[in-house]
């Protein structure tokens, strides 16, 4: 983390598709409940991807914006209202989570702030206008702005930043994911793609006792070598045929349960086709358009479509199992494979969305 | 019911595409678990639709077959082993169900034997090969055979056979689809479709305790009249604007779960731009081909699919709800409209299929 | 209720065991978050007769208190934020709950706040010191104090105030009970005690479709009788014969839950003695002291048993409740057998601890 | 196994209180479905020391019984249509379970057949008559006849014997018993009782991803090294002051579940104080007699009490489970302390029931 000017922070800010520009704000006057934390890493991921392409109309809307969702630093400064409720001090170590809850609303009400009724009026880091005070509200920048309401979790001093990182985002999606899906003891289960959200989810369900196999295409040979190295235990890669096939050759039955992180057409036929009687299909991926769905075949199998969003309050747990891997020898830190500078933002954002020569895994800021 | 000839049955067989022909069949001998049931009355519904169409190509592969899994009717002849495990004697009257559990798969064992792991060889009532002992497999029959294993309830003397009829078979489906989605009391509920299984499943959503709206188009305003007169509180008949307003006008709020039983693409999109985030959509239909989804907008909302497939277990209940209701005044039996005699059994299909001038809303055939 | 002087408030004051007096408060200063209610009607539980009666250490230890967490009123005055935000305005008539989320706890964060680890600490209605300003933390009282956390729900300006406030209480506690205990369609439920608590859970656990038996002893008869005027279908007076085959007879089966709302050892001993193997007992009661549970015997029928406390987001689904059941012609409010005076609450919490001749079913203090 | 006479079986049978005898018995008629399994190894558990003692009436009642209904063996001969059914061959190594499932009731359709509406009738293995043929319904024996409704299960010829014998019977109860107190990944979980039963929920909790502490008296300091020896990650020594504190500190935080396998008073006593609000308490054990629990403070802090019964349809998971530990080097089969032939059976219920010098963990007896 470079030391910013005391008095100014900088942030990289989208002003529009394919523009995202670095630029200085003043450091923002803190209020007794406020905070605010000096980032020491972020995660970029699709959804910056999506909206960088101006694929997100609602992002325009609102442009200027400071990217970034996940957030992982040190307090720099907290008022003192924040500090007693919070039970913290300059210098601690935080991840600030995405968004938070509202006090009024039923999702809010029933512990899933993520499907809030007014998240899009209310936003969250990496989703509010930049061009007013405290202009802070992403982890693309030197300093990002903690209102009293919002999230923050503390980290251990001695987790390296990546883990801490893919811990708050993949990890916590995957503990998440793989509860709703009711994965349990020996449930046999499929993942199809080797993203990072894939390998997490298919590490997370074998800490629940299950029996895994993570799927990917020939192309993506290096990423289920990584997701091998870190503990996935049963990989396989498809080979265009019957895919259903090699996925019940591996698990010596057919998957109760299919996670579909890839997005595309035949990987939700696959998963379609590959799960068992009664079982369920988790559909995690955003894919660029409609896909079509046979219901009839759905039916005569009894299958259930889940589609969780995001990780109400999962990030604590997920922290703690980023200690519980690491300390087994697998530290999902280990997915971060590009680190760009801030000023870099706009390389990290294309080479996350494959628009450079690189084969990144996750893709992370160092301010 | 006509007086058979004491050895010989009737049937209506399906030879193949639009082919129904009445035959006779020699009345089967019986094992002592076995039980000969005379046909009271015996349903219509969609299956028989498609396979008669020859869009089934199972169907086609195992003909001759003798239609009709839905089946009202009285013990003509029972084995003494069979009387005495069943508690069953002739004259008793009977529901006899289209399917049953064997012994040794996962879904049977965990009691959905509708998800039977053989049940494509297995069979069950308007599924077998009629062309071998004990030929009557199937309730457009003046006589069904019935082995050992077969799941058998009895039913009150004095519940008419239409009431019989539609619990058995709408209602019961309409106790496992509303079971399956959590409906429960004070839950916005809306269904689409009024056909008969939309009718059933606002009525037993109802009986939960949901409150419940059933949508239908204009031209279903005769359905949502008698929808309403069975005691649905609430209709609504899509304009052709805005449905997920329409819905959520009438309810006061977004519904919690859609029953979405018409199985066109714009019935599945209604279901899923009107169901509230978190919320579930339950697919009861069998649309012509496959439909497209919006995963991406599905997973902003957090809904879950569900395809609940049949029954399993939910006839006895099913009868008690037909006499419930009936008590009240809400004789589900009304919900037939139209009844033919065996030798009818083409145009009973051909109206079931609204290839007649009839508006139909459920079919039946007394042999 | 009485017009009040406008600038003093009267309440009636736990000042230790056995003593209850009426004294004037100042009306608190409202901050801008803030309310005040005029109590139109107030209940009366169990817990103030336990109170009273110094069986409540912890009561003793903060007293003076202000009784009363049943509250229905009207605002009186209201900051403008409180304003805004609850969308209320002079005049507008609502239910106080008796407590309400922190922002940090597990229990909160997952929707239960009855639960909140910093549940005696903080308090709440009629659990508060009286003896500093707002003073005002009781339903016995002309006025209560609402700080800009607590949870205010709106009433119908049409709906009786003893429905309301039998609805905001007893049925949001039957809401809770019975969706806990799971029951559904067609379930045979027994409800052991016909007080207002047993009344109302029968009467709920109807509207969910279950099929319900009340037990009450002989001298329960009025209460059996008002029960049955409410609507609830059956009723059975335990002769002290085999109580569990009383139940069976009434239900045509075992039942699958037992609620028990009676707090005595047999009324224990006959909920797991009646229940069918894998069922569940709820425990809704506060006997005077420990029970004996053969626990050998609970494990044989492999016996659940729950305690739901209290009514967790229930309240506004209680008052449509209490709604819907009213215009049915089953008033709710009817179980309001005694309301009381505010110079009277001690003769209101005696006649609720049936310290008096009076047999009352809920009773109820008027302001 | 002794090659036994080949017409002739020996078994221990139960004659009644304090008197087991070893007694020949003619090798039964096998029927096409039966089948005939020479037993490699038996387990005692607590139900036969108990019986032993006279302390079931039911058992006396059917006097004399072959003891015995943990079984692992080999298949000495079968009939034909339990070949074709099971798949199975003469000297194909299984697992006979000691219940199976009967046609008709609601706990089978559900399930659960160890909840069978018939079950004191229809009995088990260690629960039958042996004064008629087939007389071999007990695992104290050279032989068992299997019917052909018997649940039988295919054990790898590579498994030890102790651990195929402890996985059958300890990890099966541990799947169930942990399944139904719904213990997932990360929750803080507190086993009461280092038994066998306690070492294996322990064990099994660890599997699904919860956070264990296994909790002994001073006196269990021999089977907690076991445990920890066997992949227990935590044990504690409650020491007789304030266990629940104990408890929590070891955990860090309060448990969310409490599996009590000890059944004394204090046990349970610990289990209920310890829990966390909302929190289950699993009851597991078997006490002398009535046990007290103060359902007030249950209430308080809505603790759920659970009692799951055996281990219905987990034994194929509890071997797959067996397999699993032992290859991380935790085998089961190291519960096994004490292995008596046959001849010796009195005393290996003896030894069983702490009546020797023994401090045994699991008994067994190798016929």
């Amino acid at each position: 983390m470079a030391a910013p000017d005391p008095a100014t922070a900088r942030a990289a800010v989208y002003e529009g598709p394919g523009r995202l520009t670095v630029r200085d704000f003043p450091l923002p006057e803190l209020g007794p409940g406020d905070m605010l934390v000096a980032v020491e890493l972020a995660g970029v991921d699709g959804s910056e991807v999506h909206m960088f392409r101006g694929e997100i109309a609602a992002i325009d809307a609102i442009a200027p914006v400071v990217f970034g969702d996940e957030i992982l630093g040190r307090v720099q400064a907290i008022g003192a209202q924040a500090a007693a409720r919070r039970g913290l001090k300059p210098g601690d170590r935080v991840v600030v989570e995405a968004r938070w809850p509202c006090a009024d609303c039923r999702p809010c009400r029933e512990g899933n702030y993520y499907l809030c009724d007014h998240r899009w009026e209310k936003g969250g880091y990496g989703w509010m206008r930049a061009d007013a005070p405290p202009h802070l509200w992403g982890g693309y920048a030197t300093h990002v702005f903690v209102p009293a309401d919002a999230l923050v979790y503390p980290v251990d001093a001695d987790l390296p930043a990546e883990t801490a990182l893919v811990a708050c985002s993949v990890l916590a999606n995957s503990i998440y994911w793989t509860r709703t899906a009711g994965i349990g003891l020996g449930d046999p289960v499929a993942v199809i793609g080797p993203g990072p959200q894939g390998i997490g989810a298919a590490l997370v369900a074998q800490l629940r006792g299950a029996d895994v196999v993570l799927a990917g295409l020939p192309r993506d040979a290096a990423r289920l070598a990584l997701a091998r190295d870190l503990g996935v235990t049963r990989t396989v890669v498809l080979d265009g045929g019957d895919g259903a096939a090699q996925l019940r050759a591996a698990l010596g039955q057919d998957p109760a349960v299919v996670i579909e992180t890839a997005g595309a057409q035949p990987a939700k036929d696959l998963a379609l086709a590959a799960v068992r009687t009664g079982g369920r299909v988790v559909n995690c991926s955003v894919p660029p358009g409609p896909l079509s769905v046979d219901f009839t075949a759905v039916l005569l199998k009894q299958v259930t479509m889940q589609s969780p969003l995001a990780h109400p309050h999962t990030v604590p747990e997920a922290l703690r199992l980023g200690q519980v891997l690491r300390a087994r020898g697998q530290d999902v830190g280990r997915m971060v494979s590009h680190v760009f500078a801030l000023d870099q933002a706009e390389e990290a954002v294309r080479t996350a969305g494959y628009e450079t020569p690189e084969s990144p895994v996750k893709v992370a800021i160092r301010p």
